[in-house]
């Protein structure tokens, strides 16, 4: 099976160097192209980007020269780590251009017509393509979003239990400094600190959650409706963002009854069989002092979401801690995973052709 | 002026080392004994005490032999720094015997006829050491509380809204390593790491809090009504927990006022002329990313608490975060503090004989 | 092809985490027996351990009863995790007993008959064996040793540059937070810290080093006579040992000789073919500012040495720093290696009998 | 006493700030104006400034308005925390148009006839300011530096035992974070990690210890000439600079010669009269683990010098450590000391006018 190239935008920075990484052995996608900043435009890989990851970049990404931002692309999948403002254009330029764009950027990611996916909670959210393509007059083009790095284990963790009916929703997060890029926040703000408030997050928590949780109706997204009031906090840790959720439920389930939920929940097909699909999206763990950033963000290789601690909030009914891996299964492995999704749903033009007797096994 | 003698239980540890350092030059107190466990017994105070604040312990206490937890105490005032099951029965019995105990333990904070006292917020419930004494056919002796070091800085920025009637409290803390003393938290589990659990505190924020803002009626404290949830965390902080509080009042006030209520917030005389008070136990931070747990918790030489961050919760209607020191106004400050408190009311023999004149003025 | 079976003493503390962590997938030996302190035998390990290590411990592991230290060991081999004093008398008497030792314990480490093993730096010293057996009377029962977490990247950084005649060593460490097993450094100590002194560990550095860079005559190791001196340091670092060595050579090399030295350095047969082995031991990274301990520490699944920084030192002449993985490498990966290259060079009599033609290949 | 004027160039910046939290309570100088960079300039200092040392800037300086750095300047005395190459003319300007300038910029330090001052050890070098003036003909206008914050607690402990005879010297440091400014390092490099690698340190350790250390023979310095090797690494801690020393003496003092050596050591007058020098600049910690960052680099108000760990170095025959805070007595309180020491020997000419009688006494 030949893979398909693809382009990472802003591959130098610390999203960027994240997709590089988690594409490295990828069994469907290669990086062809490396775009970066008008600074890094030109230059070697390995000279151009000051690698954070452990380790070193992969040797065949290292001799490949940056490109520039408004090169043209030739690869028909193009991952974004872009900034905001210069995302905001550029990706929509892209998608008209025929490119599959799975961005990590923010700008986009609230319009209409974009889906804002999570695979294994809104993979029906991926047939707003066909109009996204049809209001803009695209073809083989398509923009698709993930979400907020913190709003993510929120609503994976919330997904079994909408059942339930979700009335109200209090989060308290603590955050990774990974989240705010590199270099991102100073090691003069970080040491023996923490930080009570992390710029735009509380609103893109109350906003992203809505409309990842929200219903397809073939027309758009019919916004979930329950309230959302969200703190966020920096802390002192590399990777993993764990968050403090309340919640109030219309129905009354048994502890043991969300307990079970959550280990038994999986997506509906093809999601589970996807290459960076974990088996199971979510684990909940018995000891009282789990989940822990450093002890469980790689859970499922970074892309599974750990719960701990549920027991009843005096307040607002019930009350547990969630976590998932920031620049894994809340940056980059999500792009990466919707990619795999939009190829399997038939969305990439040239991936479809080559490869859907393959995958479809 | 003559000092008064005190003894300092548990004054090799964490807390007790604080006792130690904020009684250096104390206006009306003086270490005279320090009283250790077994294994500190005989030895000299700076061979038996690994210090673990800054700089090195006082040159006068260097020298003094610990003493033995069941030796005779002769300091008519005792602070005492002890584990809870060491202090549960000890500190009984010097009271019993006619010492004024006040104790950072929780051991018997929860006794009907301890005050759990905080001096800006309750400083009438010393008023039960008459009821405590009459009980228990104490003369001179008598135990008083400080609350948990979590609770405190919520309980302190609560006194001024309780006019609005708060009828629902949820509260989510980041909590420093000194919290849980000396060796206390493993560094193997703090870098790069939190922790979403810390034995013990969630249940005493919820019960701690009813009866510190609760009502003296002459024969007890009757409990505050609220609803209350915590959640408790541990973060890589030494010094200064934070706690995110959201809250539901039955007025609506507005924002700014809340924040004059708290700006000008003043307990009755005597207490802000006592040693230890602040001028004012509350500052609001107008910058949105404090307080932070390393640049405010010495405001007020430790013992302001520091509030931000007050907008509005979609929730629970108003939310806001807070800090204290922990080890400072929420352990040993306090207890001094409420020492203090105990000197002017006359509950100290020695004291009141000897300086009433004095503390009058 | 049948696993070994082994036996881990001290298997509930960190290093003991460890060995089982490796150990999970090993090709030749499978963990049968786990033995703990007096606190922890009877129990579940799942429920005597307190795991320290990412994610939780391998299922199969986590029914296991612990055994008591002194209860029988059945495996033919066993990994000793034991505190210093419990290992001194424990493991003699099990190599008496006809069980091969591996051990990271330091009681036993500088006797005279037992080899301080490092496979890729003095293989031979396995030798020392033969005068083991004969002087004590030991038929199929032996002791090896690893040696101090510390001075292994230094021993293995060397190993390549002894033909240049090395002089004079001057080493300063960093040490990791983890080299003190758990709970180990308190989290108040390391807290926007450093401690300028680690226990005993500047003695080993000096001892150690020359003990196994020495050379084995037939009758014993023969020191080797260099003039070492150490300071070791604990940062705020959960793993990877970075040590600052500054050294003297008899001969003159460049730079690049040296560097090309560390790069093509292999062990002589069988030592690379061991499943645990690196293909290369050492790496030298060529950015300015590597190794660092969080980037480079799992080289080699934690089995390389990384070194960088290579310059000319004004006083002694060479100047570099070393980095290794001190929980891995330098304790339970290496006991390993040493265990595997017993196996290959016929020490271990059940695995010699049943597996010596599959090895052999 | 009528204050004298002063004037902070790099107001807004790390050590600017620490500036003008050391000279809040100065008894002999006041801050009068606060220059910053052009997109500081204009602004309210409160504004301008993102406050990064505890708790809030003093009053006075919130509301000043921040002055351009192309300013006329007003103050005789001008405290420089300039970026590098902004400092290089600039101060030389000032300088020449009649303004005392003492720097923490690294720009001009080694320029022949500035002196590099640190009145405990050579205050005698302040008499080149005579030869600058001459040379460049200044009147009334003057540039002293101070060293970079590493140095600067080598050459203090090494400043009583010139009299054994230093022949070399062999250093390596583990230094804080604030000594590259704000925002500085990142916190995505110093979380669990450590960087063997400071840019530019090494060789400033090498060379200003030579000139500090000179003699002044009435033509300039005379370079120290002992051979000095410096290695720099950067640690996650946030203020104290803790530097490794080994030495080669050419007597062969006791090592209880040479902590008495340090602990009687005074500079001669009017040094230790200055009101930012402490009684004693050096102290010798007993603990075996100390001098650590967080507990000894606020000795002497973060003045003092704190020196540990004796002991005979098997390769250079003495070793120990030293610690100092590096952005109080090693940069923004040196340069303040500086700036006394010029006063009191006459070189302000408003302030000698004016205070000679009272500094006199």
């Amino acid at each position: 099976m030949q893979k398909l190239n693809v382009a990472i935008l802003g591959a130098t920075g610390a999203v960027g160097q994240r997709f590089i990484q988690l594409l490295e052995d990828h069994p469907w996608f290669q990086v062809a192209e490396v775009i970066g900043s008008s600074r890094s435009a030109g230059r070697r890989y390995g000279d151009a980007a000051h690698w954070v990851l452990d380790d070193n970049p992969p040797a065949q990404i290292t001799d490949m020269v940056v490109g520039a931002l408004d090169d043209e692309i030739e690869s028909p999948l193009v991952f974004s780590a872009l900034p905001k403002e210069a995302a905001r254009l550029r990706e929509l330029e892209l998608a008209a251009d025929g490119h599959v764009v799975c961005t990590n950027a923010s700008a986009n990611r609230m319009l209409d017509d974009v889906p804002l996916l999570l695979p294994e909670v809104n993979a029906e959210h991926v047939d707003l393509i066909a109009l996204q393509r049809a209001r803009r007059g695209w073809s083989s083009g398509a923009l698709v979003a993930n979400s907020n790095c913190t709003v993510m284990p929120v609503v994976m963790s919330l997904k079994p239990l909408l059942k339930y009916g979700i009335s109200r929703l209090h989060l308290v997060s603590e955050q990774a400094v990974s989240g705010a890029g590199y270099p991102g926040v100073s090691s003069m703000d970080m040491i023996d600190n923490i930080i009570p408030y992390v710029p735009g997050d509380e609103d893109k928590m109350e906003s992203e959650s809505r409309k990842m949780l929200g219903s397809f109706d073939g027309d758009g997204i019919i916004r979930w409706a329950s309230t959302v009031s969200a703190t966020c906090t920096r802390v002192p840790v590399l990777d993993g963002h764990l968050v403090n959720v309340s919640l109030e439920l219309a129905a009354r389930p048994s502890l043991s009854e969300i307990i079970e939920d959550w280990e038994t929940y999986q997506a509906a097909a093809p999601v589970p069989e996807l290459p960076s699909a974990p088996d199971y999206p979510l684990q909940y763990l018995q000891q009282i002092d789990r989940p822990q950033p450093r002890r469980d963000r790689q859970a499922g290789a970074g892309m599974m979401t750990s719960i701990g601690r549920l027991r009843e909030c005096p307040v607002l009914g019930y009350k547990f801690a969630a976590l998932s891996h920031n620049t894994v299964r809340g940056a980059a492995g999500c792009s990466i995973l919707n990619a795999e999704l939009m190829a399997v749903k038939g969305y990439i033009d040239d991936f479809a052709v080559r490869e859907a007797a393959a995958i479809a096994q």
